[in-house]
């Protein structure tokens, strides 16, 4: 079969997956976590092999770390699932209702959004992660993941489907992509997909989102800036700069660019200098900044580029506006941060930065979902429509109008004969 | 300047526009609705320059009557900026507070979503309310009128830019784009432009959708059905059937197809077609209905096919699923009703129609904004992302999280030392 053909049948699995009851669906969750265990013997052997391939293809010893699926992985997918199950029913939720009439009752009700595409890096904890939360909202997917975990990702792939099948989820919900030809042809999906979340690195999820008319969740770039204001406590803001450059750096929310207000930069520079290579950070800095601390000189390029690693840009602002129209020129709207002690400035810089996340006095690496809370994390979307910042279940989330009616007409309310009473009756029922 | 640059110009706009507050945007509004009056001449004169020219130009008699912008028509928009102005300020809403640890708090505010290229039918009327839309939303927009209208959309335009800018909007935060060329250009400005919405015939929707990588709002079709269940109480559903056809034809929400249980066929097709006909509608059936009544054969294209006109295809189905089946295949997505007495046969129905508007023994014509009681609307949305159905001022809404700190890093909380607590404080504010 090739994936138009599996994505059709996606589309009228997902329509039965949107009507299963929250106790239903914790049921194929339950199903699933137990097949996981009393089958590990099979996932562990199926990650061997693929260590072994990627070993003798010479993969890189980071990708092999994460490539590997042992007890411990096992036990913390497990939690995950075990978490989601324990999260309040997210279909069917009223979410306004409105009394048009009498006896003419709108319901704005939660619904899944349909089928989704998901592509992820080399982890195979993602597909488990990733299969259990669209089964939680009620989406059929198509996933693909990294090539190097292939065995694995068959392995999980067959015990979960398996599993959720034998516990009532309709045949064809979820399906495994194994090659790059099969993800190419799932962007040309449209009339079956209704949206495509990629995860990995930018060139990817850059040519994800240019070759495809469906819509995409996610994000390319993570150029995120720290700017220390003249009113900052330059303590803190060593410690918050150095966290949000150091504390993980190959991370979308790690921070690549430190802006300066000049009225505190002979005093700041230095500061940072000494704190950033104790990390063995290399820093780049603007003209201004090589006057006060001794750095290799920043070029054309750097404020444009996401290091994530040991390396900064520094620039030498003259006010907060400056700061602010350099983050909204050179950021990718992800996650910005200011540090100061003025509110009032820490606010004109929180609503006119136009990123999804902009912080004051702390690290740019809070920038998570789970960090923030949501339980379980779908991505972080820099788009500006439907989600942004970190997406938690919410994000695989729409909703649909219920009317109910007794016969009425339009004709009679064009006529004037019936009249609208347009209620909010939301907590009346 | 070509629209590349207007788009840039927009979008550095967009930014101030997002901190202009709720009082700030009703003074505008206000100077606009003053401005409209008096200069009401000016509008009235560019209003018979188009129409003159359209006349020469043997622009057909309804679209005429679209272009025509006299009194009424000032008076109606003017009122419909009064009732902007009283909506509640959607910007700057509290969404959510969480607590994620003492010190550290998390608040997700609404904001607009940026830049929105709208491109709109010859009604000049729509520009008012577009903007004005834009305004209170706190989004920058590009503005394209049907090419009927030139005149009066650049009187219109003069009049609301100006006032606003008086009033204190940023410059640049609204451009009238005059051609189809200027349209192809914006297509192509996804840097600048967040979101568009067009709003007109199908082919110009899927146009627009098929070129362009900027996130698209709106319907292309709108083949609503009407399905009468063998629990139907037969004369509601020929008045229900007969106003979704016949209310007002020419628009997505009149029903395009009518489904009929096999059961109650006998009795309600020559029911239905005496209904149908005195209204001058011309009736396609399946094999079934012409086995009934005496109407033209469908064809293969019939299901498919959004008339917008007084033209029904009628389909006999053996069951509710057959029913759902056929919506879920040749349906748009739009809305889509029972007719049925049986509540549980309603709700899988309203559960497992994949549309946007589920109804219940009411007519499909009510699948609207102002129906809906939104005050505004911005259009119909098909789509399955960010907001679906009609769409009022929350549809140009987004959000973003502000975070509060004190100097945390996230170090501490990898390392143990601190500890997230996570509460939602939401109502404690």
């Amino acid at each position: 079969m090739d994936i138009r053909e599996y994505a059709q049948i996606s589309k009228k699995a997902s329509v039965l997956l949107a009507s299963l009851s929250g106790s239903d669906k914790n049921f194929a969750l339950i199903m699933i976590s137990e097949r996981l265990q009393s089958n590990s013997d099979k996932i562990f052997s199926a990650n061997k092999l693929d260590i072994q391939n990627s070993e003798k293809n010479g993969v890189e010893a980071p990708i092999l770390k994460r490539l590997k699926f042992d007890q411990k992985k096992l036990d913390e997918v497990i939690e995950g699932i075990n978490s989601l199950i324990k999260l309040e029913e997210p279909v069917g939720k009223e979410l306004k209702v409105t009394e048009l009439d009498s006896d003419l009752i709108l319901h704005k009700v939660s619904c899944p959004i349909g089928v989704i595409g998901v592509i992820f890096e080399s982890r195979p904890d993602a597909l488990v992660q990733i299969s259990a939360l669209c089964l939680k909202s009620g989406n059929a997917c198509l996933l693909k993941g990294g090539s190097e975990a292939l065995e694995t990702n068959k392995a999980l792939a067959k015990i979960i489907y398996e599993a959720s099948v034998l516990a009532g989820a309709p045949e064809g919900w979820m399906h495994l992509l194994e090659t790059r030809e099969d993800v190419r042809e799932m962007l040309s999906c449209d009339d079956a997909i209704d949206l495509l979340i990629p995860r990995g690195s930018n060139e990817f999820v850059r040519y994800i989102m240019d070759n495809t008319k469906i819509p995409v969740m996610g994000h390319a770039d993570g150029i995120c800036h720290c700017y220390v204001d003249k009113f900052a406590d330059l303590e803190m803001a060593v410690k918050v700069v150095t966290d949000s450059k150091t504390q993980y750096v190959a991370v979308c929310n790690a921070t690549e660019t430190l802006l300066v207000h000049e009225a505190i930069s002979k005093a700041f520079l230095p500061m940072i200098q000494t704190s950033l290579e104790e990390k063995n950070v290399k820093i780049y800095g603007c003209e201004k900044t090589r006057e006060i601390i001794a750095v290799e000189a920043t070029t054309t390029d750097s404020f444009g580029t996401e290091y994530l690693d040991f390396e900064i840009s520094i620039k030498v602002v003259s006010d907060i506006d400056e700061a602010i129209q350099h983050i909204n020129t050179f950021g990718s709207g992800h996650t910005d941060v200011i540090i100061t002690s003025d509110l009032k400035r820490a606010e004109t810089f929180m609503v006119l930065v136009d990123s999804g996340n902009v912080f004051l006095n702390c690290s740019s690496r809070f920038s998570d979902g789970f960090r923030y809370g949501f339980g379980a994390e779908v991505g972080i979307s820099t788009s500006k429509i439907h989600a942004r910042g970190p997406v938690g279940l919410e994000g695989l989330l729409i909703y649909k109008y219920k009317l109910f009616g007794k016969g009425q007409i339009v004709a009679d309310y064009s006529d004037g004969k019936s009249k609208f009473t347009h209620r909010d009756i939301s907590n009346q029922s």
